[in-house]
């Protein structure tokens, strides 16, 4: 069946309620009953909630065959947590688990090896990367890997889709009787974002620290009445490793010039005026569009509000500059951003529901003037891939890219035409995660084209000098420099299910195969 | 049946899976679901919520008879919500409505006309005194009042067993999104403890406020994403009322002489060492035990680590003078607080849940050392009443009584011998709130007693020097200069229920009749 977007949805995963996608607004203003965790009452007054380890954790917590479990990933290449929960799991013999981590990255390469035993036979994520990645789009896992954005997850976890029976929480710091926070620890990841809404929505939270602060640890972003037990180990991750690649502003003169010529449009707009928001997507060019938009405000005499979404070092600088009122943090996306949130007291930590979900009564994302975010492919229908590569392997993450560009005024796409031999913008995404309702703008390093249904954009562009192209013409440009690919072969079984916002099919992604000439 | 308490508890109400009183610790360890309230998906970006008025609010949430609606009470005598919101449920019509807001207080005068006009017929209250106690305690209300602490009054909302229609949230600052908060407003009243529980949990939630803040209102105690709409009135309380008599210091010698033997008594136990938690009840000899410790402190060479409860002036001189090192607020019970809590950053906010709900994962007041509270009556079994007057009428709160009694390692009772020709210290408390397995000592003016089930803390006393009494002893002497008094009569209806902290049936009260000779 096909959906609004023009995927075509197999029938058999459309079972138990799944609908195709129907447009970003579907389901607004519907109404759904909250699900609320199975919890254990703690009457009796007692002094703390420590346990020596993990497997003590495992095994209190009762953890079965079946199971499901969560982890955050704000260590991102850093975290030690999965890994050595899944450790124990493995140990202990117990099979059949599902993961439904906020994401899973290069740090839990271990853990494919555990999906080829039928340890981990079911995936939730945001996003699979590196040898996860290859295990899940070789069919490797049991079950499809259901892929959701930030928001979404956090959808699917409220209404009861994800029913998380354990939540490890890798906390940098957390007082005897679980109250965690993200900062004042010897390994400090920032936020807690998205393990808020694990611990209130999992039966059972097991907080793991290598920093056991004095009670009361507040304010805490995980509150110690949803925590059952505390552990601390040695490390639970490595800052380091926070800000991979992905979050590093790009030294490459094309993107920064993408980067450029984004905020001047930005500029062109009637949203950048005193007291606009922002947000930034990781990627090369889209966060680099942070270092323009200084000297544009400066020329205009103007300040943003605030700025929210995965943050880093040059949305510090505007708020050390004052350049930006306050940051509404969903995830610290480097150290410059985990130092600003433990210090400054305009920089706020936000669960990722206040960040973007979808359905509840207002996420920031709904009230977002711009977000300027990257692909891996947009194609003709300014519909966007950000999670499968060239070869259609799983190599990356929806991320909060679907919420922000739903909620945003002004949602730009900025990327290269091509990269090496392969055209990013084109006739039809591999993968489809962003809808192409949810953009406005393309930029690019061969023209910018603003998606025909905001005339008004055009108009406004236009009038102002900017030049204007199509997205036609740059695919067929990108097409002229690299030749049309040839279409990619899969095989039949369904290997990951993309999700929209609200929870009906985006897209499915099938198992890779050798390509046959 | 009798419950664990003594008390005779009619058949006729233990109905729907209602259980007797059967121990503090009888539920300790048991599994539930949390109920999770049916709320409206906001999908679509909309730039505010701010309707024009409470009457507009009222229709949007769809009130219709039969419903349940929340206030929190921290504006206490000067909170003007309920009665706004109430007179636009009277004038159009609306009947049979269950009111469950966190207290009653004098400020709802107004209300106790509804409950005799059939719009008003079922209240669910920490507290009721006034005319509302009055037309309860007359057999007005149409079905039983349910009296709980505020623990008692969380762990039902969040079991489901108060379901919660629509929330009205007072609050002293909000953005046009509900972002909201106790303070930066015109008439600040501290936290928004009570009302954090009512936002998480009622289908609606409206935020009325008289100081529109730009968003983000950050960080809020109401957050946004649960909130429906935003009205701005004129005013919403008077701050100056939030210190009720209750809250004030006394300056009654006879009173301070009993503060001043219960810091002597605190400071004999081994609970009193650095870094240990305190709470002191509202009512005049125990709010004045704040004072007394400090020089206690100072002696010893100590310091509180925190202090929880309802916060008044005295503790917050602790907290400026370095004495105790934060403060975890669950109502700020005068202006200080109220100033303390915006601008302090070791005086912190806590949920009611985080503050004493008895069935989360560990609340605040399981961690206590000490808490010093007042009674209306306290009888030979240490079993205490602080609702109904000695004629029996509503004149109370539970209030975090009997939550905080549980909790702490060392719960004090301080009281006169007699007030008036009343005998506190009796043989059988008209109204039992909190049951004598959870009080330590009792302080009077006549001497103090300790409970029998301490025998390790009447030895610690003893060897202290302190001259230990009976709770007999103190009876019979407070009957002794008051005489025996006369068993209250009472009408058959039970026209008030209270329920333990874990929902089991504590008592009941009956409707009131003409004293019959």
């Amino acid at each position: 069946m096909k959906n609004a977007a023009g995927r075509e949805i197999p029938d058999e995963i459309l079972t138990g309620g799944r609908e195709v996608f129907k447009g970003n607004n579907y389901k607004d203003g519907s109404f759904y009953t909250k699900s609320g965790p199975t919890v254990r009452a703690h009457i009796k007054p007692r002094d703390n909630k420590l346990i020596d380890t993990i497997r003590e954790a495992v095994k209190l917590c009762g953890i079965k065959d079946g199971m499901t479990l969560s982890f955050h990933h704000h260590f991102r290449d850093g975290d030690y947590v999965a890994n050595m929960v899944m450790k124990e799991i493995a140990d202990l013999g117990i099979k059949n688990i599902t993961l439904a981590p906020s994401s899973i990255g290069d740090a839990h390469e271990p853990i494919s090896k555990m999906i080829e035993e039928g340890i981990v036979t079911g995936l939730q994520v945001s996003g699979i990367r590196g040898k996860m990645g290859e295990a899940v789009s070789n069919g490797k896992l049991k079950t499809p890997c259901i892929i959701r954005s930030h928001g979404g997850r956090v959808r699917a976890i409220e209404q009861g889709e994800v029913h998380i029976d354990v939540a490890f929480i890798g906390a940098p710091t957390s007082d005897e009787y679980g109250n965690a926070k993200g900062t004042g620890g010897k390994s400090d990841c920032g936020g807690l974002s998205y393990a808020m809404i694990d611990a209130k929505f999992a039966d059972k939270v097991v907080v793991i620290t290598d920093c056991l602060a004095p009670f009361p640890n507040f304010p805490p972003s995980i509150e110690a009445v949803d925590v059952d037990y505390v552990v601390v180990v040695d490390e639970i991750g490595n800052p380091a490793k926070i800000a991979s690649k992905a979050a590093r502003i790009t030294k490459d003169p094309r993107e920064l010039m993408m980067a450029a010529e984004c905020s001047k449009i930005m500029a062109a707009t009637p949203y950048f005026k005193d007291g606009f928001s922002f947000q930034a997507g990781v990627g090369g060019a889209s966060l680099a569009v942070n270092l323009f938009l200084e000297s544009l405000m400066e020329a205009r005499g103007i300040k943003m509000k605030w700025a929210i979404g995965g943050i880093s070092a040059p949305m510090v600088e505007l708020l050390e500059k004052g350049l930006v009122e306050c940051i509404a943090d969903a995830q610290s996306f480097d150290v410059a951003a985990v130092k600003s949130l433990a210090k400054n007291p305009n920089h706020y930590e936000i669960s990722t529901s206040q960040y973007c979900n979808p359905m509840n009564k207002g996420a920031f994302v709904n009230k977002l003037d711009f977000v300027v975010l990257s692909a891996l492919e947009i194609d003709t229908h300014f519909n966007v891939n950000v999670v499968t590569g060239s070869n259609g392997m799983l190599i990356g993450a929806a991320g909060g890219h679907s919420d922000a560009a739903a909620g945003a005024k002004c949602a730009i796409i900025v990327t290269p035409l091509v990269r090496g031999r392969i055209p990013i913008v084109c006739e039809r995404v591999t993968t489809l995660i962003t809808p192409g309702e949810s953009i406005d703008i393309l930029v690019t390093d061969y023209g910018t084209a603003v998606n025909p249904k905001r005339q008004d954009l055009i108009d406004i562009l236009t009038a102002a000098g900017i030049k204007l192209t199509t997205v036609e013409e740059l695919k067929s440009k990108a097409y002229s420099m690299v030749g049309i690919p040839d279409e990619l072969q899969f095989a039949d079984k369904v290997v990951a299910i993309v999700e929209a916002r609200d929870g009906t099919i985006m897209d499915v992604v099938r198992q890779i195969k050798p390509f046959e000439f």
